[in-house]
């Protein structure tokens, strides 16, 4: 395919290779964003007089034939059409003949590859956001069904304290829900429109940003044109440090379950048709996915090492480096939707093992608990009780004899008294249940809210419900895509 | 000194040092935040009874001390204090005796760190987002202060656009007001009172955590006491990956003033008093601060990386790796500002070389104006003119002689014509000006909120004017400590 | 296909997807190591008595259809195969009857991943030793044929001293042959052979795994059975840390360019053939290869943090994880092989622009030559000298004139005088010549060393000239993988 | 004190501060290595007429001060000072007069901060060599003492075939033996002469640095004086990349131990000397050393991307980026030999829990020697033996009863089954020991051929048994800096 900048000379093979490759097959992804964004920029086109209306209803018709192949897999790009922008280009050249050579005006491919990966990680955000509250909640349940359930509480890997499984669930609901709260901040930074930068340093024709921001369902422009080329990789980042901090999450999540169901700690089970198993050893059960939700956790790290590297350090405007972001931005987003969902599946799946659970509830858990009684009933400082407990528990566990228990009542009368705000007594899930419905609404409305946009812009004469009636209409695209929302 | 959990027995030298060393030396650091944890938590353990006012009495006056010799440097941590916490609850048992070994009820050394953090943090980044809103504003007067003065707009570092030296600098001032958004979010994680989750597992005592929470001017009670443990290093991790944003653009900006200094380009020039020299060749002024900034940014990513390594895959539960996050937390916090602080000197001390600049902009700049004249006046497509134009220019370039440029006042008329949103000639300078007076007040809210409470924490009979009489008040040391908030 | 560990019970199939789907994608490219691999390892259950000889030829007949179908490309890995292990085995099953469920005795998958991972980097070592040596050679020539072309030297980005160009390019060509001996360091760490290890914990049956390593072309057996699992990742690791090095040195070179092609220093041109255009500006010719080889950089330095990320702080044995080592492993090794070609493409066509150079050449590069000579002229210390040399040409700087410059005969003359070791008038090229053919003489020693082993191993009865005769004999796959060795 | 670069106006405060407050620290661990480079400079100036003999005498005498100042820690670096070179250069100024405005004669700070890194990288190495042989020895040591206690090995932290403590702890000694030889040729890397590079760009002067290195020990010049400067960091990454091999190795080592100590594994015990406790909990006994060796290698791997980040995609010549990799690289040579003594220290006082081991043997670490047998008595495929267990062992193991478990002695009669190479019952520990004594030489050489470069240097009259008579002299110098050499 000829190149949008082609002239007179074929570029050197190996360099178009080098270039294109990993590229084109990216952008397959990206075929819809591209389509939208052109929609928007016709519709300004036409509006400010650029296009005519007969021009511009020509190329609605060629985009929305794109859009109609692209949805059945007919509309690929291969590493000799350099990147989505130009096989959109090149195919409404050929189909709306001189209305296709016109679209390119006041535009650059640098301005439309940010379109596109702002609405892709518009997109991709809100299904995110989607598995993230179903963790949350999945989670919220496993603590409720085992809210009575004790447990050892660990530090520095040697038992501490006594706690409780539903205080171990509350925990990584609560940090999800914080996680929410960056995943959003991030969702914002990506939510301003970058079109109409051009090539970075806008164009003299007296374009419509704010009507094209409107049209796509942005929150608002992003002014600055020089920024706007700056910002690609950055809001990139952003959400990839968004994403991290989830991962660290669910990497705590994962270590853990892989301890609790070992045949030491024996705390947890997990359905066999979970696990996977090896080709040796005919016993095992193998918690793989949890393995590979550690693993992945440091693939995020290195994908967000590898945009933040790549994009430090360059001058001001674009810079091909910036090419080199694409993959890591979106392998990121396929890995962590892939990690919510699984462990939304394991933490659906997990037996607990009471019994076990209990006897493990051995004596100095509650060394801390005797020398607060001492203070008590030797009026003891704190500092002189812990002294006194100290060589009696030392004592103890120096004969390596089996540990006194307790049973499964008296330590949950036990963890009743661990009644402050967030203890296990007092775990607080109602509030995780607002923060999840709070959560949720934002959600559902950002996503609302851009559906509705795109269903306008594909289709302006339709009303809101409409978008039933046409294969190729924004709705069912977007149900494909990521299905949940 | 004694270690709180000393016995019987001398821990192994090698050990203490391994263990102790260098976290020592960082706790100097946290003497302050230490002693007002520890006034809101003997205020909560009065209030709920277990101390007497006497008591209370005593610890406010002995932690008034440890104020007072901090200040003055009086107040250290060695290696053989192990920590903070241990040498202030030695002092405490020391003076205020059997109240200063009653202290600890109900609270751990974990918890307390993550206290003594969360507080450094917040006056830390109180001064960041001050020195933040202080280089957007040198950015947005420098701007102003160059408006009319054109510049090549590069792509691939190659002449592209014409653009101007005020859209450069209003690139960065927006960059930076976006990063301002990426840094409340992380205060706001980090606005969370962990007070009372003791060792991670709270304590069968009814303690009052709302209580120490509003006397610390902490926004709200961070819940799950597991959570309060699992986010050591989280909550620094998110801070440190909004400052690694701040860096970006710093590094951006810094790579361009470095490129154009250099006698190629020679745009901007910088007094020599910001220069340092080379040893052996007399003729050198090297730009080193813009150097380091570019490299600290390096740094500031790796910081970045160590914490979310560290803390990644640890199981639930306090591990000792978290003390391992300290350093990099204290580290990236010191870099950022200084680095902004430097880059307000270099931006307010730029020197514009117009004539040079305006020599730059030769004509490959308005290949583009001519294709979309082309467009007007032959009535051609976008892509034909750019195809005719293109041949015109590649053959002028190819001919390597000087290429024709235009005079100031021609480029200043074509920079008008680019008056779209965020464009050389609509730059909304007034819209940075807007966000640059909504978020100082943002920041001034939150740091007045914050010094209130402490103020009153520290001396509860005061009205909130006062504070000026007493050398250890808190007020001045908050002044001392980052003056320019 | 049935997993080989597969008892009554399906597994889960979003765990089946989870775990697979990458996995068995790049399983495709291991089909004929792990064929290597398995007819290694028959050999020897041969030998000890395990298979008959009859077993033995029914194996080594379906191995061979394996190669065979490989290199047409009709054997592919799915993710319902879970990896090229099972393909592989299922095949034999089917294929060999019981020898076919023989095969795996005494050996695990794990075993066999890391016999397939290992094989596959010494054939990629081969070839990407063989691209930096071709990239050092070009280098060499291109400073032999501009010896005596003057060019600045830069310090800060600023002019410092006299230099050429063929000083500059023989830098690079230093440089990558001190990589070489890192990648060598990396390579031997490879050599051995971890067959005979099973599932890390061996086999209590008395296997030969000096035979297997011989039949291998391994250097030497990894002894330790633990240890071998252990190394998953780690020798990875080494050999991406010393690709790491490499690219460091490509990034070097890549930034040099972009800066010296540029409009304002202008010292070097390239072909169009080898640039790309933008699709707003008819002007732009980027030389988009060299950012991606700066961007590609931070890519490889975040696949060794991937690496060394994900295998960090596993406890001892096999874990999951490693599986996720294997993409961060082969994707070093294509951007390295592929980066290293395009630089030897770019080197190969430099222009260099003599004229531009010389007049570069200004005053200021000479001042510390001025003060030497002052130091001889007016016997004076040097610190002296500097002193009075620094007014001087500061002086004249400040005037912000036109600087003096010199003829190029002038220049060359001055750098004959830069002739000690290393110096521009004295490269020591002809060492660099030296070094590369020892270093080449090494590795295509390895290589052959390699390809003798592997020939027997596919056919014992052939000489080692033979292997001609059949289209699945290693020689030719061989070549067609990595081609140049 | 004045720059060496001063000349009328003074530098910027906040410059200065910005560009030596962290470097001026650090430069004072250079002083011996910037000392000695000057003997050697000063020698070959004299050798090629620069320098008159007094001048020599003067400054070997001034320099010998240094020395001495240094060891009683009376010689300094303060930010004034900017580096370690300006203070010795106004040391020599003041003190050795005329002379010492002559030492920095064909010279440069590049090239004096480049020759102090190698010297300080060659001892540091030279002691970290050999605290990794002490712990290859202490593990061996460890090994043999344990050679017959029984272990269950792991695979996906579940358990999976029978191993034993020897094999376990021998698998840590052949990782760490591997590590020695990337350690060495780091070092390789790290031993060439870069002095006489001056700036970057050489000197027109016949300076003799063949002369130089062979003063300073150095194996031989590297050649191309923009290498040299090219390499600054560089050499340092791949030191670090060597050392972040051995973390690796040290992060697993504590990973086990940690998870081998808790109640729940319980199958080693560290005397509580090593252990340190809590505040709260008056039980605790936490092995917080393993944890800091698993949280610093993330430490290390943070330092590695730190340098490399710095120095990736800077052009060619100094930058002062290349200053801030000045600590990353201190850091990391510092925090690894401090791990490798530490774990020196936990395994030599580890104590085996025999019983505990022999008990977590249980019967499904034998399903795959049963299914071995199974392919002997009943004459059956490994496959379908391996079904036939595989259904055997999961009905007992879903019994969730007590597993079966054997005698130690039946345990050691199946370890010594094992007897292939690298198998529990065929360790190879004498081959461990053989490459012990042989990496020992080889580093007591290194080290024996710079100490008496070192002696010869500072004292050129002295024997090479000699130096003890003077207490500045060398040898008791580089004694006291790394002692165990």
């Amino acid at each position: 395919m000829p190149k949008l900048w082609q002239k007179t000379y074929r570029v050197n093979e190996q360099v178009e290779r080098f270039e294109a490759a990993q590229n084109s097959a990216l952008d397959s992804r990206l075929v819809r964003y591209d389509v939208w964004g052109s929609l928007a920029h016709a519709a300004m086109l036409t509006k400010i007089g650029v296009l005519t209306e007969d021009e511009h209803r020509a190329l609605k018709e060629a985009l929305g034939d794109i859009l109609h192949l692209a949805e059945t897999g007919q509309f690929t790009i291969t590493p000799s059409d350099e990147d989505v922008h130009t096989r959109v280009e090149n195919y409404l050249a050929e189909v709306a003949g001189a209305a296709g050579k016109k679209i390119h005006m006041a535009r650059s491919r640098n301005d439309q590859v940010l379109v596109d990966l702002r609405l892709y990680a518009k997109e991709q955000l809100h299904g995110i956001a989607n598995s993230l509250l179903t963790l949350v909640e999945t989670l919220w349940r496993f603590a409720g069904a085992h809210a009575d359930v004790p447990m050892p509480g660990y530090t520095h890997m040697q038992r501490a304290m006594l706690s409780s499984v539903a205080l171990w669930a509350g925990a990584f609901a609560e940090a999800l829900l914080d996680d929410e709260q960056l995943l959003s901040a991030a969702y914002s930074l990506n939510d301003q429109s970058p079109l109409g930068s051009a090539a970075g340093y806008g164009v003299p024709i007296a374009i419509d940003r704010q009507y094209t921001a409107e049209l796509l369902g942005f929150a608002r422009v992003q002014h600055n044109v020089i920024y706007v080329q700056n910002s690609r990789g950055k809001v990139e980042a952003a959400i990839v440090q968004a994403l991290a901090q989830v991962m660290l999450d669910l990497s705590k999540l994962a270590q853990d379950i892989l301890l609790f169901t070992t045949a030491e700690y024996n705390f947890f089970r997990v359905p066999q048709e979970l696990c996977t198993g090896s080709s040796i050893m005919p016993q095992k059960r193998n918690l793989g996915v949890m393995e590979l939700v550690r693993a992945r956790t440091q693939t995020v790290l290195a994908l967000q090492q590898q945009i933040l590297g790549i994009v430090t350090g360059l001058p001001s405007g674009y810079n091909m480096d910036y090419q080199e972001t694409k993959r890591p931005f979106m392998e990121a987003l396929d890995v962590v939707r892939e990690c919510l969902e699984i462990c939304t599946l394991v933490v659906g799946s997990l037996e607990v093992n009471v019994d076990r659970l209990v006897a493990a509830c051995t004596f100095e858990l509650f060394a801390t608990d005797r020398a607060y009684e001492l203070t008590r009933t030797a009026n003891l400082p704190f500092r002189d009780a812990y002294r006194i407990v100290g060589a009696e528990v030392t004592a103890q566990l120096d004969r390596h004899e089996p540990l006194p228990t307790e049973s499964r009542e008296q330590l949950v009368e036990r963890l009743k008294k661990r009644n402050h705000l967030g203890g296990a007594g007092n775990l607080g899930l109602e509030q995780v249940v607002q923060r999840l419905a709070t959560a949720r609404a934002a959600w559902q409305e950002r996503t609302a809210t851009f559906e509705r946009a795109i269903r306008r812009l594909i289709d302006p004469g339709q009303n809101d419900q409409g978008g039933q009636s046409s294969p190729t209409s924004a709705p069912d695209g977007i149900q494909s895509e990521h299905g949940r929302a």
